[in-house]
């Protein structure tokens, strides 16, 4: 995978980084970015997954965030995460559109894979969790319009496993840490247009 | 204040409810609510604080969570939240409207009180975050519009201490716990009408 090749090849530069941040890093360090924020100005890029659109709107890495961070993602038609799994806490609040969330089942967690997942539908005003380090994945699975949510986690940065399909083990899943968007630069705005 | 004398009254209820939710909380506990939720029919109410209206779209005591909290909170024109600070991160969303975002200087941070606070200015499609343990104080200082924003924080249930003005003493601001949302039943749909 093109993502996690990138992710892996920069991971050193992150090392680097997150040594700064941590020598910056108090309380207060948060004052070394604006404290409000423009949303509209904030970079915007898919970071290698198809039909996505991520904005970190307040980042552990980015902007020194300690216990949550906040994103704001867009999923074009038929666009979906990566299955994964994440020893954190995450919820969503979709904010329009509509799709499907796939988690696997917590009747199936003694299996060692995930199996088939069941299928929520979640929708424009609704909100929802995932149950820490169940296998999910999020799709808009609406053919006819754009799905956009705000996403919560604790813990961060995220360090999620991957999972190729839901049969894949868990004990093969593969740990994507840095996230992509943790370490790429953003497309400039320019690229955007 | 009655808000806070509430709060007080019902902290042995509160105590009981929390032994009762201690009891069953597992990282997978959170099923014993429905995962995914339409927003429309969460619970709303001021819970004491005039042109408030507060929902917990992902909750500490009401629904399990352990490291994130989240809340949509809509603030008529000239509304405000007490003066408070806490010891979690805290991040807004502005979905709607506009405000000011009242915050006490960091550079303050030795004085005894919080003193004059610097006013940001907050807007739709905007985000800011609190700095851990500053003074703060949001208000939709918009005569014509509400303002609404998604509120999330860390370290649930919060904790808040309140200052009854800006010139309070640190250590004569009073806690909060639990916080009225919490422990009050939310009124039915009905009285919202």
């Amino acid at each position: 995978m093109t993502m996690m090749q990138s992710a892996w090849f920069i991971s050193l530069f992150l090392s680097i980084l997150i040594c700064f941040q941590t020598l910056e890093a108090s309380p207060r360090s948060t004052n070394s970015f604006p404290l409000v924020r423009n949303i509209s100005k904030i970079p915007q890029g898919s970071y290698g997954i198809k039909g996505l659109s991520h904005a970190t709107l307040a980042g552990s890495v980015l902007h020194g965030m300690k216990e949550v961070e906040v994103w704001l993602e867009t999923f074009a038609p038929g666009a979906r995460t990566p299955i994964h799994r994440h020893a954190c806490e995450e919820v969503f609040v979709v904010l329009k559109g509509s799709g499907t969330l796939l988690l696997a089942s917590e009747s199936d967690e003694n299996k060692e894979f995930p199996g088939k997942p069941k299928e929520y539908s979640v929708f424009s005003n609704s909100t929802y969790h995932i149950p820490f380090d169940d296998v999910h994945q999020v799709w808009n699975s609406n053919e006819h319009e754009d799905m956009q949510v705000l996403v919560v986690i604790s813990r961060p940065p995220m360090k999620p496993f991957i999972y190729e399909d839901w049969s894949t083990p868990h004990a093969a899943a593969r740990l994507m840490s840095p996230m992509v968007f943790d370490v790429q630069s953003p497309p400039k705005p320019k690229d955007e247009l």
